[in-house]
């Protein structure tokens, strides 16, 4: 009987996050792809494009104009998932099969620039600072409001990813619940805390910083690297350092790593495929609940379909809806092609 | 304060099967869609197809031949995502972060037709009933196997859920492990079950015939609806009136009334937006380690992706990875729309 090779046998790994599993196969990275082939855009976008909702002094669906706005701007999205009102509700209404509750909340779209042409990796750090800015701000702003409770930010990137303008844009959708993955995380980072008086993702963190397998990218403040329950193919987090629970504890300092690690990553997954690279990234951390959080720790997720190159992305359907998520070859081996790549943009560099 | 109205006001729907919350927002389901549009195959596809793997008597990936089969036809994954070796594991390797274990497992395909152009709803029921004959076959082969002790049987329908062949054909991935989504619905209905004396599925049901909103097709053995938790705007469930676990304990009426419900579901989604309508489907059952499972309720899961066109589908990204499911339009609006249609597909219809 032949010993247990991570890098070869089938296997399942733990997400400790949220209390899951995921199989990984890696052997089966090389199987051939007769399937749908995404459409790639290659259309040289312009600096401002006149029919664009986002782009600045242009019209929105709901008739207003946005300003000539200079760096980021923000607005209340106009077809928006949940409503501000107040609503009254009988708790008799409950059900044991037939349960529901009404939901209130806030969504906002973040213009990351008024260019309709940069990704944040074509950014200047100063630039992407400056959006990081705006994502404090909202936070405050949002989670200052008394009914809101947690303040998800995030951006769908690419038409893969449901993304219907290329525009650099990002959202917020602030509420008055515990999203089930955020209150899931949030059980298991509290779990751990008060176990061992330490975060769960800084004793991680130190484990991965020891084996070095994972690691992507690291500076002073922050490491971006492959989980090793990754569950896409070129899943990456970035974590931060030191343990805190919000995007408004981050110092000057660590305002400026965090813009350059995630100006380096987004590079490093555009040079992948030489493509702008599709995914939905987001921010988990503290909820705006008023209570002391001492268990959350300031990660955020980067979740990119893409498999193997432009045009051939990872499906998660059939066994990983009904069972459980699944990949193909390994989180060391993406971590892998991820750090030997240039972290210059292939669009700048020399060639 | 207005009054909660589950129809206009956005609200959050709890899944007893999985523990976990959707977002449900009613009101969104107008909003303009600038996004991707999916291709849809409009060719005409020959009854054999020289080139198809699938086909009788072509050749696979492999090399190998299939057979000339008449009806339905198994064979073992060229690439399959676990292997069956056993594989020696220390139990020192685990690791508070680094949690790993080997998993055994079986990967089949199984053709549903020598028909190459031929889907579940163009198919005539005794087609139906000998593919459901090949389920149950399987389920006791493979569960007879002392490492296995899940079977899981599923369809990936469309290019659009990765499916990369149009001969009609589905798989079953069988593991030593329960796969997380099959763990979390044992665990819910172990627990209603000890705690009640009867299935969860078997006291939903008949919450859901009584209401009736929800209820799409209903005969002597089955019910198909839209569960009231749904996630996706098309999403059903197929459960058996009697309490049973496994495919095996289907009696022969009922297996007829199985595939006549099979073929009746799949052509109203056909008729939805006159296409062949994508999804994955999988049947959740009774594990096969050997213990008695009395709170295992048979039920098959459909899960399509598409939103409002045969091109436009609902994007799961961004909010609903790193929050939570949500949806457009109410669980009832989907299933009164299905329940209307005609289960006569439309390609057969007289017009
Ligand atoms: O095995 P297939 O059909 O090539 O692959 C398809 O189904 C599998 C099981 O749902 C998924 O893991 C793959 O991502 C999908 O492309
Ligand atoms: O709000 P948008 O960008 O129109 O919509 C996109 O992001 C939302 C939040 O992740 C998703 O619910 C939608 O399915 C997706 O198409």
């Amino acid at each position: 009987m032949k010993n247990f090779d991570i890098t070869e046998d089938p296997h399942r790994r733990f997400n400790p996050l949220i209390n899951e599993w995921v199989l990984v196969s890696p052997h089966r990275a090389k199987r051939p792809w007769q399937g749908q082939n995404e459409t790639i855009s290659t259309e040289v976008l312009p600096k401002h494009d006149p029919t664009c909702y986002l782009c600045p002094g242009n019209a929105r669906a709901n008739g207003m104009h946005n300003p000539k706005y200079d760096n980021s701007f923000v607005f209340e999205n106009d077809f928006a998932a949940m409503k501000q009102d107040e609503i009254m509700f009988e708790e008799d209404i409950k059900h044991t099969f037939f349960k529901a509750q009404p939901e209130r909340g806030i969504s906002r779209v973040v213009c990351f620039s008024p260019r309709h042409d940069l990704t944040l990796p074509e950014m200047d750090i100063d630039e992407i600072e400056n959006i990081i800015t705006t994502w404090k701000k909202e936070y405050t702003e949002l989670g200052n409001i008394k009914y809101i409770n947690y303040v998800q930010i995030f951006e769908n990137k690419g038409a893969v990813m449901g993304c219907s303008n290329p525009h650099p844009h990002g959202q917020i959708w602030a509420q008055s619940s515990l999203p089930t993955q955020v209150e899931k995380t949030q059980n298991n980072q509290k779990a751990y805390f008060d176990k061992n008086g330490t975060t769960l993702l800084a004793d991680y963190l130190k484990a991965e910083l020891r084996s070095g397998e994972r690691i992507v990218i690291e500076n002073d403040h922050f490491v971006a690297l492959v989980p090793f329950w990754a569950i896409w193919p070129y899943e990456t987090m970035i974590i931060s350092k030191r343990s805190f629970g919000k995007i408004t504890d981050l110092t000057t300092d660590e305002t400026g790593s965090f813009a350059k690690i995630l100006k380096q990553l987004t590079a490093k997954y555009d040079n992948l495929f030489n493509t702008s690279f599709p995914y939905s990234s987001g921010i988990h951390q503290s909820p705006t609940d008023g209570l002391e959080h001492s268990e959350w720790h300031f990660h955020m997720h980067f979740y990119p379909p893409l498999l193997r190159s432009a045009s051939v992305k990872k499906f998660m359907v059939g066994y990983e809806m009904l069972g459980e998520s699944q990949r193909d070859s390994t989180p060391e081996k993406s971590a892998e092609v991820l750090r030997q790549l240039s972290d210059v943009h292939y669009k700048t560099a020399k060639v």
